[in-house]
This record gives structure tokens, C-alpha cells and sequence, in this order.
């Protein structure tokens, strides 16, 4: 008897035929023999619908009480699932964040889990129940509700099956695993069988949306087994697991794209010990997350900062930026967000010398203009201007010879 | 400063406009120099929405989950109102009945709270926050969330008041405070300036839908002075409380009529000891409130027996009621949901014979047929045919000199 995570997604319970077969699904798993714990998320539009309520009251709503809001859409979906699996004859109970025992920070609207006091949830399992749980939120130690943020529901998925040591955390989603490339961009992307953690971790932070990176984090750091696959068909998917042999060959895995950047560039700061302290910490203390950063060489004992951040923080970003202007006696602050990431991710590049040279060979050779470039040990990513995306990543996906899974890259050979 | 409790109903915050209106009379209370506690219902039709959403999926969902879908309904009403609030610069928080430590029984849909632990509350309250609570709402021992069953916001507030010891509790509604009868159904009907809550338990039993019978049971045991008021105008409402020097020497203060019951026979019944208990206790397993019980007397060693539920408990009576016909061997159940029931309420009542006589006369007069009679000591209520409910009404008002506040009653004179 296995213990099965399985996570399904908005989409796949946006109605009450959705649901139902999510529910024959759920049951399938459970009648196989194994221990069965389902986390859904809000369904389909129903965190929009939620957000443009709040927006109809203030431009500016209060985070916890967003959260408040926001965390009825995933209660919604765990009674409806409950209620269909009950109709079908099996034992079933749902469980909010707070009942299962999801204990987080109180970062409200990005919350990040701190611990998982599974007791409950054990005990129903033990008791012969498949246990529907509320994915994307949780509860801070004063008892307050909070939400995890953008695709915070793989985050709890992967969270709890790492507190119950499941046996693997399938994601549901309407892809049938992770592909080299977007196939809506890419036609001949293909699927990968199976891909490291810190690939996944790269792909998943620039913009290839079919995992949330804290919830790869998290599997990473507790050696969770992931699976992502369909929810409408049986095919295998993508194993997301720490060795992966099948495809440690190749130099590029895959390339991703992120048109929800914003670049923000703060103009003639001047060049004193501590500037960048004062403007990251500013963002920092408002949890934004910045992503690329950038100091130009100094001019006149002048630089300019230029730094990435995602665009549903642009507002904020905008408020700590005009104090950050003031303090810093920068000269100018420019918005951008008709900006895009893309990024080429393979763990044979840490041993492969002139991937990054390849990859900017290859945009220029497509008349595209790089500007900001950022690298890690498994990625190299550029921001362009959004309108070259899609010619962008078809050009990357034919440089790295992913077009065609036999033939090697042209720029380099694999070790 | 004094502690007021609000409680405004789903209609009062259906939409944006009407959320802020709210929140500026919660505002005003507040720059009074009050502390104030407001409890919501869901929005307008939120809770029909997602009774059909579960209609959906299933005809007959778990109560516990049925739970875990409405409760949502409360928990987005207290974000909104919280927003607008928060948006107009005052302090605010929500918070969900589990949260304010309203602990209930187990008896998921119609839950009956057993304590309110409000020490958050009154942390909040004493940070000089205004406190938004969810009505409706509860939480079992075993950290389960409940319902409170219709009208449950009522009790809520009620029992918050009680729990804090507020000066007062405002319910808002749509009509400015209780009147003779409903004046949509007699012109002439008048606003009662106070009620004591006797003749406002029963009134509010009898389908006077204005307060939650259970709400005026809690203010009657812990001494809450309720004030039930309109929240389109300033004027002065109905005040709830003990002693009502103004309306003593009424007879009749009020006639009801109540649309949403079900009558319920089983016919040819043997007479044997422990039948009445036997279908009782059957309907009292499912948590079925039975309100009028007749037993025909006996013919050839057999009884009738007649019964009334609410319309909304049908369901689960024709379900008990086929076990119970094997049980007890009667030759049929029949069920009717077209009737109603009429019924006059007056503390006067008691000290004054023949007021029973003078509505049977009243119906009679009518042309009304009455299928079933139950009295307490300070109301008379009879179930007729539904068609005949507006004419009953007005008959007995008429008849109990209501039309008109100056002129005594025609039947009996007051002590």
C-alpha cells in the first residue's frame, strides 16, 4: 500500500463534470490500494472572480483580508470533490489549510509554509478516508489565514506529501509533463521523461508554468517524488527526482519563457558604499521578490541599477521605489513591462564552456537586442522585449538541437 | 463609550454600493466613540449559489461538507467589508466564527453554539479595531466548521453581545423594526416601539421572519437588549427586551403567518404504547425539527397522527417516514407542503380568556377552513390552506383591533 499525493489544478474542476471525474480518478488510485490525499485549487475563474470583487472595493485591499477572501475559493472546491466522491460511495473528508495543520509565516498573499502538523490528516487516512485538502493556504500561529501566492497549491502538495512521506506527489495539470519548450510556441518541443530537481527548479522560476518553484524547493529538500502529468489521459508524464541519467547528456534541457516581468531602472545613483543595500532592503521589506539585477559601470561616480521583478508587484514596486529615489538622489526611475525572460536550462552546462556565448549567437543571429543578462550554474536567461518572445525561443529550441531529440547540438558536445 | 454589536443580513451587502454604505454606518457608530462589532451574512444570493453548485454535484451532499461550501459565503462578506472599511482609513479586521472561538455542537447545517471564547475578539476590539465576524458560522470541539442553520447571523450576533456583554445589538433588516403583521400583506399594519422577547420568540417561531427564533432565546437567557432597525433609514426600530410597559395592555400584539411548513399524517396508527415515541425520536435522530403535533382520537384502536416540520426538512422526514410506517405498521403517510400556518402572539393573552375563540370565529367568518390548532400561553397559531393565508391575515388583524393603535379590540378588553 502506497501513500499517493495527487494534485489537481483550477481547470480541472471548473465544473461539476470536472469534478466528477476527478473524483472516478481519485477513487481509481484509492481502489488500486493506496492511502489517497487529493489537494485542489480554487476552480477556474474563481480567484478572479474573487480579486475583481475586491477590486470593486478598493484599489488597494488590505493583504490579510485578500487572503481572507481568496482562501474561500480553494474551501469551495475541497466540499464539491468531497461531496462527488461521497456520491460515488467512498469514504472522503475535506480539510481546510488551518485543519490540516499547514503552519505558515505571516508574509499574507506569499506566505511560505514553516511546518506541516499532519496528525489530523494522518488519522482520517488511518481511518480508511481519501482526505480532499484545501491547497494554496494555510494558517499563521495566531490563527490567521494565509494564501501561498501564485501556483501555491503544488507548494502544498509537495509540502504535505513530504510531512506524511508519501510515496510520490502527482501534479495533475493539462500538459502531459514538462516539455524542452512551450509546444504552443515550439511544435516539435518535446516531453521530457525526466529532469533533475534543479532543472525543474531553473524551468520552473523562468516562467515554464507547470510547477511552482517553492513547491520544487521543497520536494528538492525532501527528496519528494514528483510526477507531472495529465489529467486527461493515462500517459506517463515527467519524473522530477534528484538523479536523472536519461538526460544527463544533454547540455540543454530545455528553454523557458516569462512574459510576467517588469524591469524597473533607477537612473544616475550615486556611487557610495550602501546604495544597493537601500534599494534592495526597501523592496525587500515589502516582500517583493527581485529577480535579475544589474549595476552598470560607473559614469561621473554615477551608476545605473536596472532589476527584474514579477509584474503583479509593479505597484508596490512603484510606491518604494519614489522613497527610494528620494533617499538615493537618483536622477530618474524607469518602468518596463513590455519585457520578457527567456532562458535556456540544462545541467550539462556547468562541464560545457560557451552555451551562454551560443545562446547569444544565436539571438543575435534573429535580430533580437539582449538587455539584461543574468547566469546561475544551470541557466542562462536574457530579458528582450516581449514582442521577440516567441521568435526567440523557436530560435534557442533549433540552436540547442531540441528540435530533434537524436541529432546533438550544433554548438557544443555533450560530456 | 458602549460595546454595540451590528448585524447586517446578506441583502445589506449584496454588491460594492451597498458594502459601503455599510461601512459608513458602521463608521458612524464607531466616531461615536463605540466600540463596535459587526456581523455579516453572505452576500445577497451567495449562499443559493452554492446550495445549487453541490445540487450539481450531488442530490444529497454531506451535511459536514455542506458546511465547509457555505461557510464561504460569511468569509467573503467579512473581507469585502473589512476592505471598504480599511479603505475609508479606520482600523479594522475580520474574522471567521472559528476564529472568534464560537464553538458549537456537532450537528452540521443547524449547529447550536454552546460558548463563545472571545478573548481574541475583545483583544481586537481593545487595539481599537472594528471587529467584522462572520455570522452563520461555528467550529466543533474538533476543529470541524459548522452552520448555524437559517437565520443563524442573528444568533451569532446575539451571541457575541452576550459574550462581550454589549450595551446593545443592532440587527439591520430591511423593514424598520416588528410589526402587527407583515405590511406587505396588511396595509394598516404598525411598528411595535418594544416587544418582550416572549411574544418575540413566538412571533419569530411563527414565520415572522424578522429575528432567528434561537437569537431571542440567547438574548432572553443572557439579558441582551436587541434593537431590530432598518438599515435604509435612521429611525427608531423595535426594541427587544424583558419588560414592554408600552405593550402590556395589549392583547394580541402581533399576527404571523408562516409559509414554509409541511404537514406530515400517518394514518391508522395501532394504539399501542411507545408509538408516539417511536416516530418522534425517529424524526428527532435526523435533528428534524417537529413543531405541531396532533393525535386524532382513537377509531376502531387506531389513531392518526398529524405533524408539521419546515418545508425545508422534507426531504429527510418522507425518508424517516417510510422506515417508521414498516415500524409501526400504519396503512399510510401522506405529505402536504401547500399549507401555512397563521397565529396571534400577545403577553396579554394569558390574562385574557376567549382570544383563542375569537380567531377560530375570525376564520370562520372567513370562510376558512383550520386542518390543525397548537396554543402556548401566549400564542394561538392554526395551519390552513396556503391559498388562504393573506385572508386570514388581514382578518385577524382587523379582528384584533391592530388596523387601528387607538381603538381597542373588539373581543376582549385588555387587563
Amino acid at each position: 500500500m502506497a501513500i499517493v499525493v495527487q494534485k489537481y489544478g483550477g481547470s480541472s474542476v471548473a465544473d461539476a463534470d470536472r469534478i466528477r471525474r476527478v473524483a472516478r480518478r481519485v477513487v481509481e488510485c484509492y481502489q488500486q490500494g493506496n492511502q489517497v490525499v487529493v489537494v485542489v485549487s480554487a476552480r477556474g475563474d474563481t480567484t478572479d472572480e474573487l480579486i475583481s470583487l475586491a477590486k470593486e472595493i478598493t484599489d488597494n485591499p488590505p493583504e490579510r483580508e485578500m487572503d481572507m477572501l481568496l482562501s474561500t475559493g480553494e474551501q469551495i472546491s475541497i466540499a464539491l470533490l468531497a461531496m462527488a466522491i461521497q456520491a460515488m460511495g467512498y469514504p472522503v473528508i475535506s480539510l481546510t489549510g488551518p485543519q490540516v495543520g499547514i503552519l505558515t509565516d505571516n508574509v499574507h498573499t506569499k506566505a511560505r509554509i514553516q511546518d506541516v502538523r499532519s496528525e489530523r490528516l494522518m488519522d482520517e487516512l488511518n481511518q480508511g478516508k481519501i482526505v480532499i485538502v484545501a491547497g494554496f493556504q494555510g494558517m499563521t500561529p495566531d490563527n490567521d489565514i494565509t494564501t501561498l501566492g501564485r501556483g501555491g497549491s503544488d507548494t502544498t502538495a509537495v509540502a504535505v506529501a513530504a510531512a506524511i512521506k508519501a510515496d510520490v506527489c502527482e501534479i495533475f495539470t493539462d500538459v502531459d509533463g514538462v516539455y524542452t519548450a512551450d509546444p504552443r510556441v515550439v511544435p516539435r518541443a518535446r516531453k521530457l521523461a525526466a529532469i533533475s530537481y534543479d532543472e525543474m527548479l531553473e524551468l520552473a522560476s523562468l516562467g515554464a508554468l507547470v510547477l511552482q518553484p517553492r513547491s520544487v524547493e521543497f520536494a528538492k529538500q525532501y527528496g519528494v517524488t514528483i510526477h507531472v502529468r495529465s489529467s486527461f489521459n493515462y500517459n506517463e508524464g515527467t519524473i522530477v527526482r534528484e538523479v536523472t541519467d536519461m538526460e544527463k547528456t544533454m547540455v540543454v534541457s530545455g528553454v523557458a519563457h516569462d512574459l510576467s516581468v517588469a524591469k524597473i531602472s533607477l537612473f544616475d545613483v550615486p556611487d557610495r558604499p550602501g546604495i544597493a543595500r537601500t534599494v534592495f532592503s526597501a523592496l525587500a521589506k515589502e516582500s517583493i521578490n527581485v529577480d535579475m539585477i544589474i549595476q552598470s559601470g560607473m559614469r561621473d561616480e554615477m551608476n545605473d541599477i536596472s532589476f527584474t521583478v514579477g509584474k503583479d508587484d509593479l505597484n508596490k514596486v512603484v510606491a518604494v521605489m519614489s522613497r527610494v529615489k528620494e533617499e538615493t538622489g537618483a536622477s530618474g526611475v524607469s518602468y518596463e513591462d513590455n519585457v520578457a525572460k527567456v532562458s535556456i536550462v540544462g545541467a550539462g552546462m556547468i562541464t560545457n564552456p560557451g552555451v551562454a556565448a551560443a545562446m547569444f549567437e544565436a539571438l543575435a543571429d534573429a535580430g533580437i537586442n539582449i538587455q539584461m543578462i543574468s547566469t546561475s550554474e544551470i541557466k542562462v536567461s536574457c530579458i528582450i522585449d516581449a514582442s521577440d518572445t516567441y521568435k526567440a525561443v523557436k530560435a534557442l529550441h533549433e540552436k540547442f538541437g531540441l528540435d530533434n531529440s537524436i541529432e546533438e547540438p550544433d554548438c557544443c558536445v555533450a560530456s
